[in-house]
């Protein structure tokens, strides 16, 4: 059975009415709407609509406030801090983001801590934001725990994703976003649901040991730092999704670690809170900080040029470059809509019937 | 037969009239040492002393000046690119280290590209120069062509380190400091010397199959990015390694992936450079940029406990923080000195005698 498919703009419209609904200004539910499309847009489903349910239950349970006010609490000329008033991610982020590129106007560079945020989508959109202006853009989240440092059998960090996005001249931009872990959660979800094995290395029991059954994570198990062991390096791994938390949170005040409150509105924050709410970490670079923008960005299209034009193994066309799946997926899903599981489909009508609101 | 050791200060004797004798001021002379012998007291053997007759080497065939004026070519209040006029990469990478400390003081942060550099020992001690200012150091660099990026038997990439030290009050400072590789080219050369094989996942041949022979890079081989292959993420070691590569140098107008020169003086730079030497990239950001230092370092060693007494698997006493094993071994080894490899003394001796000053 194919999945059915659902055009952008009915999304969108269902989305938008959604957060209006449970109490969003029209300003903060079209932006939670945008960012939120983006990643079923982009083809990472686990990100997307497939997450509003999450959000209202989040709400419901009085741990999204729906007219947060956003401020930053201490600055310097190339950095701020932002309180995020327990607003939605989706809407903190981009307004976190948006102050480290005017910082970066006058500075060269701005670079913004958040505390007392929610999950806020794909990293990759936040960091995308700094393209139009001639700008690097980089973005961090930490995340509810479900990644077991190298010898550790305790989950004590999220997936604690990196998108970094770079722009180009002719080519279109180097735009990488991508957790710290082996494998996402998002791809691990999608194996749950069809009742596959995962590959080795992403997945470890409650004892730490290798498995490649994809539901040990809702026994005790955990996700497992890129590198997958010891030997093949899952120790940078940590590092990566150490240094992510840190950024994000240790330097805001919001939660970190095993501290970080969970996604799903079932399982309580810890009582014990170190910080507040999940923290997230945002930097923008002008390019022409640097060297003339024009200069800059031709080079890039000689890098991308280059790495695309590379001598493959067999049965490969090209290197892929940071962005360009996600590229293609996007114009394709803009012309011909957006596939969902149908669980998420049922999911979404119950939703809408609860808040009045038709589905597509 | 075990490796002979020498004291701290008879190999900084060594190195330090080394550098004298091929030109370098007794300031640089004495910069460029104790960053290289910083890497074999951390115990990253690789990128010490043992590749001091490189260094030599390649100012030999011109292609070190050790007489730079290393200069600031373009700033904004918290950037730079700095022009390392060929220097040596050990004098050079701390000097624009410290000029991104200085913009940090002003602006919050610091950010310094770097061109027309070589070869810069250890991004850890970079890195680390941060940590006295209660300051967060980042270091990345690249490097000669040895990896291949997923998909590709081409070598485009060098193993392109990342480093990132940031302060603790109590607690020993977090040093993260690795190759965006499976593993480094280091521990490698260790495999070759001892003809042992390697795990799987660090090495494919020239055709891009997997291997488990290290002498596959000396024909045609590459290393694989971190995460091994493409089923275990290796497409984010990908992401990891083209990032320092673009912020090293398409940033600050050095070499880029494949016209990276070799570290190796008998193999020639590319004739057809996109830029010059090789780049470095490095950050600076004053924690109380964010909030206040005290709170900060006191959450610090706060993340620190609780991840180094997470409980472990079995066999493993605990989490291991990154940088504990390098400043134990820091501490050991300027106690009781500092083991060479047999290959490697004989290599110094003939240093020595070929310029007229006795090896330890």
């Amino acid at each position: 059975m194919t999945d059915p498919i659902y055009s952008h703009e009915a999304l969108h419209r269902f989305a938008y009415s959604i957060f209006v609904r449970i109490g969003c200004s029209e300003e903060q539910a079209a932006l939670a709407t945008e960012v939120l499309l983006r990643a079923d847009l982009r083809g990472i489903d686990s990100h997307g609509i497939a997450r509003l349910s999450g959000y209202v239950r989040l709400w419901e349970k009085g741990r999204v406030n729906c007219t947060p006010k956003i401020s930053i609490v201490h600055e310097t000329p190339s950095t701020a801090v932002v309180d995020g008033d327990k607003g939605l991610g989706l809407v903190v982020a981009p307004k976190a983001m948006q102050i480290a590129i005017e910082k970066a106007r006058v500075a060269g560079t701005g670079w913004v801590s958040v505390k007392n945020s929610n999950h806020f989508g794909i990293a990759g959109y936040h960091a995308m934001m700094a393209l139009p202006h001639d700008m690097i853009g980089i973005a961090m989240t930490n995340a509810s725990p479900l990644v077991a440092p190298t010898f550790s059998v305790e989950r004590l960090l999220g997936t604690n994703p990196i998108a970094v996005a770079i722009p180009a001249n002719e080519q279109p931009p180097f735009v990488a976003d991508f957790a710290t872990t082996t494998a996402a959660n998002g791809k691990l979800e999608i194996l749950q649901r069809k009742n596959q094995l995962a590959p080795l290395g992403w997945v470890q029991t409650k004892n730490g040991e290798p498995t490649n059954n994809p539901n040990e994570t809702r026994q005790g198990g955990a996700l497992i730092p890129l590198g997958s062991d010891r030997e093949h390096g899952s120790h940078k791994g940590f590092c990566l999704g150490a240094w992510v938390d840190i950024f994000s949170a240790v330097l805001s005040g919001a939660n970190y670690g095993p501290w970080v409150p969970p996604f799903v509105a079932f399982l309580e924050p810890p009582t014990d809170p170190v910080g507040e709410g999940l923290g997230h970490f945002f930097g923008a670079m002008r390019v022409d900080a640097f060297r003339p923008a024009v200069e800059f960005k031709q080079h890039m299209d000689n890098w991308i040029r280059r790495f695309r034009s590379a001598a493959t193994v067999e049965g490969q066309d090209s290197v892929v470059i940071p962005g360009d799946p996600e590229r293609i997926m996007h114009a394709e899903r803009m012309e011909h809509g957006i596939p969902l599981n149908q669980k998420v489909v049922e999911d979404l009508k119950g939703l809408g019937e609860r808040l009045q609101i038709p589905f597509a």
